[in-house]
């Protein structure tokens, strides 16, 4: 059936700048409900972001590698053009506080309007990075804040120190 | 692969007193997605509803009729342990609003903890149904509004009417 | 012109259990922007309600005396029918809080589904009254709370600590 | 009497970067309650709009062409000053969602403290309209969206697209 | 100085209906910045409450046994009633989610008008207890769950499974 | 007793970007609660201020001069390190409005696992302040507000004005 082999993948975009355990802990509770999952980078050519998309795949992929199913590819453009493109039929967001949610809200009710055959499913991640961000993360180590592999992986603070401390 | 047939499977839980489009709208978003969605109506014995479980049951089934792959049945006791004995690993939750969003938290978060190998995806009913409750209109149709087919089927008004007004 | 006239007159319905300052600031201001302005005092047979609905309305009668164009009328059943006996087009609903606008919205669009020629507009009480409810009065008036002419009238001071405590 | 023909007449201030439905729903409603509204587009020389003060007024002159008593003016500085100048006592703002409340209420708190005598008052936009905002018209169109006429009139996006893709 | 020997004391207020990790996780917090602090459990006459005064204030010092400077007493009526009796000028109270915030300062605005000589301040307890509630507790045991460890403590579920089921 | 000398000083950290009546307020409240309140003004050389550090110093010392115990110092990267510096373990933050909480929540557990030995208490302004903010003051000055001493003290608007209009 159709249908059913669509719905074992689905997509995850974001611009993931950089990636945090917050964001792996989505990947993996979505790869237990998917055989398949893309994770999709934004290029996001209006925002500034502090990784090039290069890297911020390159981490991603670091940090997912090993998980069979899970893959990383960029996108330009809309993010419904790209699932289209893939035909697949859901995308999957994180959920972490009121903020996100109203955002979210909006974003998943236009990209509704732009492609109605295409579904937002919202997850939720562990209670323990139910505040983290990578905005947050990014000001606390452009502060001076060492340590922060609660929140994000070892290799990725490590590339985020020497980008924003080192040139 | 066992994962994957699972995963075209969910469970939609609620108490359904009664059925509105709102929840009709997940149910048919829900199918979209999974091959079969078991809609789980609470006994909620703690809980007064307006309708016995028979009768929500009996309402539930005449709104989804004809829809092949979606099957009502009544739940008992805590939803993670009757989706647990269906094998089933995903719970649908329809998000309308902050509050909703805060409770449905709180209680996916103890869902969760109470049984880890299953997750709670959130969907989004269309715009139209975004502020509708069972609760508001059994509230409007208790003051006496009538012609509420935009929110409920024309069959589900005509027994919450007989309920309210006739005895 | 017919709209104009009627523009001119509105409705503010609630169920002043008992009438606080935030009520009587948004008449206030209601009647700075409309000439008549109708105090609808909801019977509310669902609701347990401390005072009796003679009682609540002859507090607003009391409270609001000496204001030329308004006026208080109890009302039973569905807000909207009342509004529309009355050949008014319009609702004033005070906002507080977060969970004010979310009920409050909901109400809205349930009336407005009932009777869309009827519009509810929202209006600001004063800061001092922003987080003032009736609820919260009567619980800190019931564990023994004196002295609440800052949120209520004098006289209605003496009916609630008559009603909680002399019976 | 003085205030009453006041009240017939009030503003409905923004920046329609560009005019959305959402917009166009708020002044129909407003119409529908005063006999004139000013829709007063703000010139805004601290944030940087995507269209001209001229392009945005053109847009809304087109949006609102033939609904007598709708008209469209600029305004420069303080809100108020310019509702003060047109002797006019009564904001019109549309309220979405809650992070749209916190601002509003702040605008509306700050601008009653520099002017107590304008009341500002909320009114709800059709629920299809709940979640739309020109900043995410302007986003997707932006990312290469296409077919936005159900968030804003053609000859906008038109112009939008122009705008967008062309220079 | 008087008021330095004040700020050593802290009242932390509440219904502990019963006490959860999250209430605990405030209290010890609380005594890292206050060298007393007294849980003052509510009677709440209005409130029906599944355990008794004397059950909760038996479960709060068994769990808060041993820490020094923690001591549990009942109080009855307002709670700024309780504060001023015993010469302190600061509550405690956890802030978990929006909903809380909202009735939280409600509560803390109406206190500091019933005594403005007494703050109340608040803290935030760990993220993996910001969505635990008494509440969600007792409703996931009366439904049939067991091993709420990560919630409560052994003793105090042993004492709610009794409460709830064998009687 | 170590821990209780430490519990009468406290860290407000901020931007004060300026200072204004709602800043003030919270500094008053914490000062009845601590011997010693240190206002930690941020240099922020990320965010683009108004003021100069030195600016927004000079004007919190002029609006608190007088209150022994409260003195304003600059701080540099790590509002944490800072407060360790110090050998405190108590920040105080005021929290005005929902999606400060929000912020302030992610802000105050970021912290948390930045240094676990320092807590974050919030406190709330007066009524009066709890819609207040800089940026909205220095919005209204900057499209031609004046009178705003019901916001900011007389001294820091003369400043605003020149700064804003003056150069």
């Amino acid at each position: 059936m159709e249908r059913a082999s669509q719905t074992s993948r689905a997509v995850y975009p974001g611009t993931f700048d950089p990636v945090t355990y917050g964001h792996i802990d989505i990947i993996k509770r979505a790869h237990l409900l998917f055989d398949e999952v893309i994770v999709a980078c934004a290029e996001n050519a209006e925002k500034a972001t502090l990784f090039t998309l290069e890297e911020r795949i390159a981490m991603l992929r670091e940090a997912t590698e090993g998980i069979a199913g899970v893959s990383v590819e960029p996108f330009y453009g809309l993010v419904v053009d790209f699932v289209r493109t893939k035909k697949i039929n859901v995308m999957i967001r994180g959920l972490r506080m009121i903020s996100d949610f109203e955002y979210e809200f909006q974003m998943a009710l236009t990209n509704r309007r732009l492609d109605d055959t295409i579904e937002t499913i919202f997850m939720m991640p562990s209670e323990q990075y139910s505040f983290l961000s990578s905005k947050l993360i990014k000001e606390a180590a452009g502060l001076g804040a060492t340590g922060l592999v609660s929140f994000i992986p070892a290799f990725v603070e490590e590339r985020l120190q020497r980008k924003l401390h080192r040139r």
